[in-house]
Order: C-alpha cells, then sequence, then structure tokens
C-alpha cells in the first residue's frame, strides 16, 4: 500500500480495495501515514464518497481499534439515542431519564459542542459539579442503578474515530455522509446496545443542510445497523428552525428541565415523546406502537421521568436542586431584550447563524480545547409562521457583558427574517420520515 | 482568517479573498497553520481550482517568501527554459549549452524526477564528480564565465513553493493547473530573467494529459509572466511517447551529448532546435525566426554546443571526459534485449507506464528523499507508426540484476502495442502548439 497512490485512487473517483484502506487506517493509527496524508484522502473523500463496502471497512477499522463497553451488569435491555446535531437539540437530557423511567436502559455516550451546534455534555456541564468524565465502570454502574447515565467518548471506544474526528474538525471535511456514518456507527456498535434510534436533522441548522443527503445518511446507518446486529431506526426531524426556545448550554438545561416537568416548548416535547416510544418499542418488539407512547406519556407526565433525572445528577455528582431550582444553574450576567420594529409575518429563523451566534457569545467552540461559558445564548421567541406586531418580543439574549449584549442583539435581530403580514413561512413538519421497521418512510 | 473556514470555502466552490488566502499562506510559513490543514486546503483546489486573482496571490506569496537571483554580474541576456516534466526529456540537458553558444546566458534552475519523470539533475548526476547544490554566487559566476550553469531549486528561491511541492507531491495534488502554474512561475520570477520560455507537455506521460489543461496552462503562465514584466513563451509538445529513445538518468544524459554532436533522434534535435531558437528570438527581440533557427543550427552543427557543454561539467565539478567517453557514466551490470513476437505496427507506446518502470527498476524516486541508480532504464527503439517483423528489436532494458532485467523486459514488452500491420498510430505533433509572441497559437 503506497499511501499517496490510494490518494490519487480516491481523488480520481476510484473505489479503494479493502486491503488497500484497511491497510492505509492501519498506518495512521501507527503513525506510519501523518495526518496531511489522512486529510488530503478526507478531503478526497468529502469530493468522491465512499461506497458501502469502503464504508464497511471504515467502521469495523473504527470498532476494533478499541474496546467495546461490556453492559452484562445491566439487568434489561440497552437502546441508545444518537442526533446527527443541530441549534436547540436539548432532546438527550429529557430523552434518558424518561426513557429509563419507562424501565428502557440507556446508557448514553454524547458529544461536546462544535461549530454551530452545543453538546449534551456542555450542558450537562452547566449543572454544578456534574460530571461526564467518569471511567467505564462507575458509567455502566449507574445506568444498571438509575436506569440511565452520559458521559463522554472515552479514549477506550474507537479511538480511530476520536482522531479522525479531531482531524476533521479542523479540516473541512465534517459534512461527509460515509463519515458521519462511520463515526456515529462505530461508536454506537461498541456500546454492544440492544437497539438504537437516530435523530437525523435536516434543515439549514444541521450538519446536512439537504433532504436527499439526510435520507441517505439514515440509511445508510440502518443498514449498517442491521447487517451488523444493531436494530437500528431513524427518525428524520427538522432543523430548518431551533428545536424549542433555547439555543444555547445552561439555557437548554433549563428548558430541557421544564420538558420534564410537562411545560417547555411543544416541539420538543412532541420529538421528547416519539423518539422515547421507538427506544421503548425497540427494548420490547412484541408491543405496538400506541402503547409505547402510552406508556411514555404516561411517565413524562406523572413525573417519573423528572425523578430519574434528579437521580442521574445526583449520581454523576450534580447538583439535584437544580430540578427545583434552575437558578442554581450557570447564568450570563447581561440579558437583553430584542423587539421587532415592524408588523407582519415571521418568515424564517436563521438556524445556523444562531448556532454560530452561541460562539461568538463564547457558549460554543471552534476547536475541540477550547472552554465555553454555559451560560450565554439565545432565546428565540419568534416562531416561523407566526403574527408578529412592532414592540412583540422578538427574543433575549444572554451575554457576559453589554458589548456582547448589543452584538448578539444584532445577530438576533438579523437572524429573525420578518416578511408582511399574511406572508408564507414554509416549514419542515418536526418529523418528516421514519426509517428501518415497519411504518412507511415518509410519515 | 479562521483556517477552517478557508478551507471550507474552497471546498464549497467558492472564491478567497486576497487578504484569506495572504493570510492562510503567511500561517503556513510561520506555522501556524500545520501542514494537514494545508494539505486539506490543496486537496479542495485539486477540485474546485483557483482563479486568476487566487493564483496571483499565491504566485506573489511564493515570490516574497524568498530572495531573488542577482544576475546584474552576467554581461548578457539571461534566459530560461522550463519543461512541465515528461518521459525521456533530456532537452535541458542539450539546449543549455546550445542556447550559450548561442551568445546568450542561461541560468537554469531544475528540478529531480518524482513520480514516472526523470529530473534534470538526476541526469547531470550520472556524470562522476558533477555537483547540482552549487550557492547561488559559485552558480552565477559560472554562467557569467561559461553561459550557463544547472542548479537545484535552493533554500534561498521561494521556500514557500518547496515545501508546498513537498507537501502535495505526498498528498495526490500535484496535477492541479493553477498549484503547477504558480509553483513554476514563482520560481521563475525569483530568477530575474530576461525571458522564459516553457516546454508544455501533452499525452499520457505529462503530468497534465488533456490537451486542454496543457493548454490553460500555457496560456495561463504565459499571461503571468507578461503580467510581472517576464515575456514567456510556450511551446506545447508531444508527451504521447517517450522524447527520443532513452528513458532514465545515465542512458539520458548519453542521448543528450548524442544530439549535441549532430547525432542522436530525431525528434530531440529538433525539440532541442526550436526551443533554442524561441529562446535566442526573445533575447534579441529584432531577429526574426528564420535567423535565430539558422543561429542555432550552426552553433549546434559546428561543434560549439558541444563544447560549451564540456566546459559547463567541468566547471561544475564534472569529468568533461564523458563527452568522448559516454562509458564513464554511470551504467547498470545487467542488460535484456526484447525482441517483437509478431508482425505488425506498433500502434502505441505507454510512456507513463514506462516512466513508471524506471521508478521500479531503480531509477526514480516516490519520495523527494529516496536515493536513485542513475545507470537503469530502457531505450525503446519501437517508435509508434513503425512496421515491425518478429524478431526485430523493441528495446533494451538496463537493470542492476537478472530478476529486474526480466521485470523490466516484461513491462517493457507490455508497454508496445503492436497491431495488424497497416493499423493506424495516432500520434500527436512534436510541436502543436506556441503560445505567446506573434505566431498563431496552433502550429
Amino acid at each position: 500500500m503506497i499511501p499517496t497512490e490510494v490518494i490519487e485512487r480516491k481523488r480520481d473517483g476510484g473505489t479503494l480495495s479493502a486491503d488497500d484502506l484497511r491497510a492505509f487506517l492501519q498506518a495512521y493509527l501507527d503513525e506510519r501515514v501523518p495526518d496531511y496524508q489522512m486529510s488530503a484522502l478526507l478531503m478526497a473523500v468529502y469530493f468522491e464518497g465512499l461506497d458501502r463496502a469502503e464504508t464497511d471497512v471504515l467502521v469495523r477499522a473504527m470498532l476494533e481499534s478499541g474496546a467495546s463497553l461490556d453492559l452484562s451488569r445491566v439487568p434489561g435491555p440497552c437502546i441508545d439515542k444518537h442526533s446527527t446535531g443541530g441549534v436547540g437539540d436539548k432532546v438527550s437530557l429529557a430523552l434518558a431519564p424518561l426513557v429509563a423511567s419507562s424501565g428502557v436502559y440507556v446508557p448514553m455516550m454524547s458529544g461536546r459542542g462544535l461549530g454551530h451546534t452545543t453538546g449534551t455534555l456542555d450542558k450537562l456541564e452547566a449543572i454544578p459539579g456534574f460530571r461526564t468524565d467518569l471511567g467505564l465502570d462507575e458509567f455502566v454502574d449507574i445506568v444498571a442503578r438509575v436506569g440511565c447515565a452520559m458521559i463522554g467518548q472515552t479514549s477506550e471506544i474507537a479511538p480511530l474515530d476520536r482522531r479522525l474526528y479531531a482531524l476533521r474538525d479542523v479540516t473541512g471535511t465534517v459534512p461527509a455522509v460515509p463519515l458521519i456514518v462511520a463515526s456515529i456507527m462505530s461508536k454506537k456498535l461498541a456500546e454492544d446496545l440492544d437497539g438504537l434510534v437516530l435523530d437525523v436533522k435536516v434543515g439549514d441548522g444541521a450538519f446536512l443542510p439537504d433532504e436527499e443527503d439526510a435520507l441517505a445518511l439514515a440509511r445508510l446507518m440502518v443498514a449498517i445497523g442491521a447487517e451488523r446486529g444493531l436494530t437500528t431506526r431513524a427518525l428524520v426531524t427538522a432543523m430548518d428552525r431551533p428545536l424549542g426556545i433555547a439555543v444555547g448550554n445552561g439555557l437548554e438545561t433549563v428548558e430541557a428541565i421544564a420538558c420534564l416537568r410537562g411545560d417547555g416548548p411543544e416541539d420538543l416535547r412532541e420529538l421528547v415523546l416519539a423518539l422515547a416510544a421507538e427506544m421503548v418499542l425497540l427494548a420490547d418488539p412484541g408491543s405496538d406502537g400506541e402503547a409505547a407512547a402510552a406508556r411514555v406519556r404516561t411517565a413524562l407526565d406523572g413525573g417519573d421521568a423528572l425523578e430519574v433525572f434528579a437521580r442521574l445528577v445526583e449520581a454523576q455528582g450534580g447538583d439535584p436542586a437544580v430540578v427545583d431550582d434552575p437558578l442554581r444553574l450557570a447564568t450570563a450576567p447581561h440579558r437583553e431584550e430584542v423587539r421587532s420594529e415592524a408588523d407582519g409575518t415571521v418568515v424564517r429563523v436563521m438556524t445556523r447563524r444562531l448556532g454560530e451566534g452561541v460562539v461568538r457569545l463564547g457558549g460554543g467552540r471552534q476547536r475541540v480545547d477550547q472552554a465555553i461559558d454555559p451560560g450565554v445564548g439565545f432565546e428565540v421567541s419568534a416562531r416561523p409562521g407566526a403574527e408578529i406586531s412592532a414592540g412583540d418580543l422578538i427574543g433575549v439574549v444572554h451575554a457576559r457583558d453589554a458589548e456582547d449584549g448589543r452584538a448578539g442583539a444584532r445577530l438576533l435581530r438579523e437572524s429573525v427574517a420578518i416578511g408582511e403580514r399574511g406572508s408564507e413561512a414554509p416549514l419542515r413538519p418536526l418529523i418528516s420520515h421514519r426509517i428501518g421497521g415497519d411504518a412507511l418512510e415518509s410519515v
């Protein structure tokens, strides 16, 4: 295997043999292929893709580069959820306790925010004392005891993916379907789950804005899961506007807690319930969809899910009083309200731009090693399709100081497009497709 | 300037602002942008190109990253030639002394062989004692005294190009028109010449096999030269078969010496004379093409060029007796004749494959730091279009041992396609276009 020839072959649109691709990846792991050759190959893959067989080789190499999780101590079915990432996506914080309170175990390995999206771990760390750096043993113990636990990817799991992800992140090679698929599926296969539910985002706030790409991603992950014995379902969900109102780590944690109380934005509640029902269905293939939906609705509205969340926070070293007193969460000192200057209809909320705005306020990162401020962000009250009058609240900026507040207010105002009253505001359905399983693809 | 955003912008087909591109290149020089980000950008450029303004920024950054040559001591016009590289291209060795013997100074900075092409420096070093690592002062002295000298790119000239070239070479990003143009023109502009002649190869043995790419390359270089005050002419010449018969460093040096004696293959002689006439014309814009052609033909046939070559060899530490006794050059111990097994017509010689064959015999390199064996290579007697009978010589392999000899013989046999007698052998004209100057583009 001559590295330059492998790069040239992919660059020229060719297919890499399993032997060559495996050898290239192994040489990268052994540091015989340097980062600069790998990043050239990744960019060639961005343009020329990987076919199914090449993607399988990549998934297997990532999986086999590390250890697998041992969940044998957990006394029931283990189901995880993965989201491809979006703006305001605080689903995991409410979903994991909800599913756990419905009798299904959720060993959740999550990520940090990168670029325009925030990450579950950063949201959890807005809770004073909360630790996401548990060892695998402690992690499995908490799953068995509480029903769910949430950690980051450890160095034991898929180290090849960790290295590739860090490299992709700084070389403009993140949004490539086969690379995203391999990264997600290798980690999830290493978790040794009984089932996996994917939340594949589509719209301008998603990593893959186009529906076709999102569908390809979903179908490929479901197929790879099936082939390797991991039953996988995917919901394709809207990211052409933020999910819920809160965008920014601590603000999103507050909103997730509200959801667990039965409050909070309706779209968040609907998506959390739908994903939870899928997870319950996967854990208990004998049940039907309506029964699963009823079961999770009861667990949410009866307060069981909130109780599991409080136990989860406590088990991971956090202050469980945040459940009753969200002001204990990290907050930003400066707030700036933004109001509409005109009458009209909200035609669009520029989702990616708001996500980038959080980075600018200090609440996200451009590089994996940057520290973030969990308190900053936006509350975006304006929803596409809503009628609005001059003086109505568009949203609130939470910033570290007045200068950031003013900059954030400008950005928020520019991110909410207001048209003439009665304008169309084309919006994606919250859940547009369900991939895998019996139901039709388009819902 | 955020490096990842620059990469993403190019990846998405956008145009980089002069400020962003300059800042990215400067950060790379300062080692704030690492190789892995640069190689990702280079691969994106391979797919998405650079426009004229971006190419200008790159040329200028390369040029300004280093020093310029001071040729003020040279008492006459200085003209250089650059070839985009091909198989069997030993033109420089005969051309520089020929032009020098015609009264024009030739300060030639050349390259080493890479991939399937050999390089002028490697051919010169097949001469015992020949040094190509002269300092710039010594180089200019020899130019002034002998009329020509030949060295490699020094670390003083265009260091940004050196670093980029080394990186491109191992990341599959060599064959991109704007990158080739910037690499060549930045070095040539740094030589502070009075004129430049380009030999742009086209055909399967060239880095850019397609005529359209070669023409784009030629036109762009002529335009950039004009804009920066360096009068530039380009000849587009055939590389759909090897130039001459010899392929391999020492063998090519022998053939170049034969050309200087008035012997050797006709195509080599014709191309050397045409390029020499262009260089003489550039040095003396008042003269006409026929006079220039007559002047160089006289210098070649009268033995002046051979005499200058001997003085050049001596000035650069080599053994000038090679001029009369080519056996003093490095040779390979094992020779293997390859003969035709059938009657027919030679329809094609696979040029690139022969070039790669030299690498396999040990006479070329895959990486810039590899040592080479100057004695190995092929003599390819079979020429496209020639009638051939069973038992006729196709060529001779020069190898280090019998095993290499057999492998080389197989490769040579497979590289010469023989069709039915009377088959068509479509061949490019040796010189198909002349770009810049008065004459028509297509000749």
